[in-house]
C-alpha cells in the first residue's frame, strides 16, 4: 500500500510533537509537511521546535521546513494540533479547500455536521458527514476528537450506557500536567500542590460526553441527556488523567455486572483491526488500589482506558475510577485512530 | 498560671512529633513525659526518634527518657498519637487510672460516651462525658478528634447544615502523603502518581462526619443522617488534604449564601479565645483557582480550613473545594485544641 | 524610631513578592511605593500581581497603585528585584537622582565601586562607597547582594578561608525551582527530572565568590583568587539550593577543625543585632544525611546557611554540603539585611 | 536454539521484578524458577509479589511457585537480585553446586577471581574465571555487575581512559529513588527534597570504578589507580541516575576530542550483536541542557549511557554530565548482558 501523505498542523507544540512521534513509523500515513506559526515558517523543524518528549526528535523530520498553515499544504490529510483560536480560522479554510482534517482542537467540536468521534464508541456518527458537506459547503472534511478527560469518561460510560442506561455522573478529575501543553503549568504552581481549576474543562466534560454518547437520527446527531457534574483539578502527574466517577443507572447493576460490561467492551468491529486500536479498549483492574496514572497510562500503548475500584455508591449507583493517557488516547493517538477509521471506511479515497 | 503537665503517647511517630512541636512552647501545657513502644522505652527521645519534621528536634525533649505507655506516666493529661491497635488497649487503661486523654487515634472514636470533637462545631458534645463516666466506669476521660479528612469536611458542612440543612455529600479527596505517617507511602508508589485507595478512609469520612454533626439529646449523641459518598485518593502533596465536595441542601442556597455562612462562621464563643483557635475557622477564597494545598494549608497557623470554588452543582446543589492541614488541624493541632477546650470548660481541674 | 519609607522595584515578580512579605512588618522600613513595568503602572498591586507565595497578599499593599520605576518614586531607599536588563538602565538613573538602592539584580554587581555584600562576611566592603561616589558621580548609592547560590557558597567558604585559606573549590549545585522566578521552569521540564544547565549560573558562582571573599586595599576591592569549578543543576525542589563542595585549603584542616570554624562563625558584631540577622549564620549539622533543602531551608527564618557531611576529599582536602534558602538569604532577605547594615552604619542618614 | 532455562533469585523485589520484565520474552533465556525468602516460598509469584513496575505482572509468571534459594533450583543459570547479606551466603553455595550466577548483588564483587563486568568495557576480565575456579573451588561460576551509579561513571570514563588516560575524577551523583528498591525511600523523605547521603555508595563508586577499568595481567585483575572523590545524593526522580563529573586526564584533550572518543565508542565486537547490547553504548548529547534523566534514561532501551555538557574544568581538565538508567543498564539489564556475553563466549555450555 502506498502511504497517504499527511501534514501536521501546529507541529511544534506538545501535541504536535506527539503526532510526529506516533506518525513517524505509521503503516498508513507518511508525514510530508509540518506547519507552524508565521514566526517559525521557513525554519527547519529542528530549529523551531524545542522537543519536550522523551528521547530525541526523529531524524526524518529534523530538516523539514516549517510551512504556514495554508491551503497550499501538501497532503490531503491533515492532523490538527492547532491552538483553539487559530483552529477556528484555519481548519474551515483548509476543509473548504478540500483537505480532510482529523483535529484534536476544540474549535469545531460543536459545529453542526462535524463529528466528534471515539472510534470504538461512536464510529457511526461519521454518517453525519453528508450533513457537514451540505451545511458547511466544504470540499474537504473535518472530524474531531474530544477533550482528553472526556475521552476517558465517555469510554467508561459507553458500555454502561449500552447495558444499563446512564442518567447522571459525578466526575472529579485529577489531570496530568502534560494536558496543559508546553510551557503550560509553571512548576512553582504545581510542585507539592494541586490547582483546582482548569479553564473550560468542566464545561467540555459536561457537553462533549453527551455529544459522544448521542444517537444519530436521520443523519443528525442528538446529544445524550446525561446530567454531569464535574470537578476538574490539576495534579503533579506527568501523563495520565485520573477520574473518580459516580454513576446513576437507569437499570440497576451490581459492580460485577458493570465490570463485565466494561471488560467485554470491544467497540465496532470496524475498529478492532486498526493499527492504533488497542486489543482491549477498556481494561478493568481488580486490585483495590488501581488504576494508577503512572502504572496504567501506557496500557495498550496508551490507547486503553483502565477502570477500577468499581463499587456501590451511596448517592448514585456505582463508584469507579478511570485512568486515560491524556496525550495518546486523549489527544494525538485519538485523532490518528479517527484517521485510520476514515481510511477503513473509504472516506480518504473519496475526498 | 502553672502549666499543666502533659505526656505524649506514641511520641516518636510523625503525629507524635507534631505534638512535640506544637506543645513545646504552649501557654497551658508542659511536656513532662514521652511514651514509646517497649522496644524504645529507656532510650532518650533523641536516640529513638528519627525527627522527620522540618528543622531540628527541640532541645528540651532531646534528653527525655522514653517511658512505656503505662498508668505510671506522669501528667494528668495525655495526648495520644498511638497506632490504632495499641490505642485500643492503652487508652482505656490510662483512662481507667484517671488520666484525661485527648486522642488523635481512631480506636475509641465510636465508643459509647466518648465525644468526637472539633471545638468550633460541636463543643456541646462534651456533655456526653457523664455518660462516658457511667458507661465506662473510668476515673479519667477520653476525648477524641476526628480523622484528618473528616475534619475538613465536617468543618465545611457545619455552617451549611446550620443554615440550610445538609442532606447528601459527594466527597472526592486528594490527600497528602504526611497523612500516612512515617515511613508511610513509599516514594516509588506516589512520585508522578496517584494512589486511589486509602484503607478505611472512605468509611471514616462517612461515619465520623455524621457523629460530628450529630445532636446531643438527653446527654446522648444522635448521629446526623447525611448520606455521604466518598472517593479517597493519595496524591504527591506533602501536607494539606484537598476535598472536592458536592452538597445537597434541604433549603436552597446560592453560592453567595453559602459563602457568607462559611466566612461568617466562628463557632462557639468558648473556643474563640483559645491559644490554638484560629481567628477565622473557615476562610473563603474568592480566586477561581484556590484553595490550593501548598498555598493554603498554613492559613491560621494550619488551624483554618480554606474553602473556595463555591458554585452550583448540576446533580446536588452546590460544588465547592476544601483544603485542611491534615497534621495540624487534622491531627495534633485538633487534639490540642480539644485539650484547651477541656481546660476552658473546667474539665481538667475536675479529674 | 520613625520608619524609613522604602519602595520595591519590580514588586510583582517572585522576588518582589518576597520583598513585600519580608518588609510588611519590618521594624525599620515601611513600604511606600511599589514599582512595576509600564504595562502595569497605574493598576493596583492586587490587580497586577499574581501572588505566588503561600497564603494571601498582605492587605496593606493590595490597594497600592503601581508606579513606573522612575526618579519620582517616593522613599529614599529602594529594594530592587528588577530583571537584569531593566536594572542596568533603571538602577543608575535612580542612584544618580539620590536614591539608595539595595539590589538583588545582577546588573551592577561587577560595576566599579559597587559593593557586593553579605553582611556577615564582608561588611567592610562598604568602604568602597566613596569610590562609587567619585567614579559614578551618583548622589545616591547602590549596594548589591549576590546570586542565590553564591550566597551559600561564599558563606560556607568565608570561615574556612579566614582560618585555613581556600585555594580551590568544586561546587555541584542542585537548585530549587523558585530560583528561576515565575512562571520560570515549566513543570513539564522539571517533574521527575533534572535540568543540568542554568544560564550564566556557573560563571556567577565563579566570579561573585571571589568578589565576596576579596580584600579591600586602599578603598579598592581586590578579588580573591580561588579557582572554582561549578556544575549547576536544577532539581524538583521548591525552595533551598543544595551545593556539594570539595575545598582545597592552604593549611591542612581536619573535618572537625572545619566544623568548628563554621559553627563558631558569627560575622561582624555590627551585624549581629540586626533584625534579619540570624543568631547563627552557619549551622553545622552532625547527622550523616543533613542538611536537606526541605528540612533545613527555614533555619534562622531562612537566613542561616546549613552545612553538613564535612569529611575528607581524596582530590582536594574536604568535602561538605551546604543548603541555603535561595529566595530569603539568597535574594530578598539578603538585600534587606544589606539595608539594615546600611542603617546601622549611618549610610541611610547621609544620603 | 533451545532457550537456556534460568532462575531469578530474589524475584519479588524491585530488581527481581525488572529481571522478570526483561527476561519474559528473551531470545536466549527462559524463566523456569523464581526464588524468594523462606517466608514466601511455596506461594505463587502473584500471591507474594507486589508488582511495582508499570503495567501488570506478566501472565506467564503469575502462577509460578516461589522456591527457596537452594541448590535444588532448576536452571543452570541464575540471575541474582538478592539482598547483600543473603547473597553473601547463597551465591557461593549455588556456585559451589555448579550454577552459573550473573549477580547484581554487591556481595561478591570484590571476591578474588570474581569478574565485575560491563561487557562493552571489560569483557576481557572474564579471563579471570580460571582463577575463580582454582581459588574458590566452585563447580559453577559467578560474574557480577557493578553498582548502578558506577555503571554510568565507568562507561563514561572508559573511552577517555583509553584515549587520554584518566587520573582523577570528581563525581557528584543525583540518584533516582528506584535505586533504593521497594519500599525504599519514604515519600516524606524525598518529596520536595534531596537526601545527601546513600550508605556505602561513595565507597562503591570509588572502588568499583577502579576494578572495572583495571587491567588483566597473567589472569589477575590489577585495579586502575584513578583517584575518585564522590558526593552521592538522592533526588526525586523515578529512574535514571545523573552524575556531574570533572575528569583529570594524563594527555590533554579538548571537549571535542573527548566527545568524539565517547560517541565513537562501541566496545568489544563480541558484544555488539548481543540482544541487550545497544547500538551505541554512549550517546553524546550536544544540547546545552542534556542529558536529563527523564528524557534520556530510556535511550537504547535503557542500555545506553548519555553524556553531555562536555566542557573545560578549571580545576581538573574536563567537566561533563552522565545519565544512566539505574535499574536497566545499572542493574537487571547489565546482568542480563553479562549472561548474554557468557553465552557468546561459550561459558554457558562449559558449566
Amino acid at each position: 500500500m502506498r502511504k497517504i501523505p499527511v501534514s501536521i498542523l501546529g507541529a511544534t507544540g506538545a501535541v504536535g510533537q506527539r503526532f510526529v512521534e506516533l506518525l513517524i513509523n505509521h503503516p498508513y500515513f507518511e508525514i510530508v509537511a509540518l506547519s507552524a506559526s508565521e514566526r517559525n515558517a521557513g525554519k527547519t523543524y529542528a530549529e523551531a521546535c524545542n522537543w519536550v518528549l522523551s528521547g530525541s526528535m526523529p531524524e526524518q523530520v529534523k530538516r523539514m521546513k516549517l510551512l504556514p498553515a495554508t491551503v497550499d499544504l501538501p497532503g490531503r490529510l491533515a492532523f490538527s494540533a492547532l491552538p483553539t483560536g487559530i483552529a477556528h480560522e484555519v481548519e474551515p479554510q483548509l476543509a473548504a479547500a478540500g483537505v480532510t482534517i482529523c483535529s484534536n482542537a476544540s474549535a469545531l467540536r460543536q459545529t453542526p455536521g462535524v463529528p466528534l468521534i471515539i472510534p470504538e464508541i461512536n464510529a457511526e456518527h461519521l454518517a453525519m458527514i453528508p450533513l457537514q458537506h451540505s451545511q458547511m459547503g466544504w470540499k474537504g472534511l473535518v472530524v474531531t476528537s474530544p477533550n482528553c478527560t472526556t475521552n476517558g469518561i465517555a469510554m467508561t460510560l459507553k458500555p454502561l450506557d449500552d447495558a444499563f442506561g446512564v442518567e447522571a455522573v459525578f466526575a472529579t478529575t485529577m489531570q496530568a500536567i502534560s494536558g496543559a501543553g508546553y510551557p503550560g503549568i509553571p512548576s512553582l504552581d504545581i510542585q507539592d500542590n494541586i490547582v483546582p481549576f482548569i479553564a473550560g474543562e468542566e464545561e467540555k466534560i459536561e457537553s462533549e460526553t453527551n455529544l459522544l454518547l448521542g444517537k444519530l437520527i436521520d443523519g443528525q446527531r442528538v446529544a445524550a441527556n446525561i446530567t454531569i457534574s464535574a470537578h476538574a483539578n490539576r495534579v503533579a502527574v506527568m501523563d495520565g488523567h485520573t477520574i473518580a466517577l459516580s454513576v446513576k443507572l437507569r437499570h440497576k447493576a451490581s459492580p460485577s455486572d458493570a465490570s463485565m460490561s466494561l471488560s467485554d467492551f470491544r467497540g465496532s468491529s470496524l475498529v478492532q483491526g486498526l493499527p492504533s486500536a488497542p486489543a482491549q479498549p477498556i481494561i478493568v483492574r481488580s486490585e483495590q488500589n488501581r488504576p494508577q496514572p503512572r502504572r496504567d497510562r501506557d496500557s495498550g500503548a496508551g490507547m486503553s482506558v483502565s477502570v477500577g475500584r468499581i463499587r456501590p455508591c451511596k448517592i448514585l449507583d456505582l463508584r469507579m475510577l478511570t485512568v486515560v493517557h491524556n496525550t495518546v488516547r486523549g489527544a494525538a493517538g485519538g485523532s490518528i485512530l479517527n484517521a485510520e477509521l476514515l481510511c477503513a471506511m473509504g472516506y480518504l479515497e473519496s475526498v
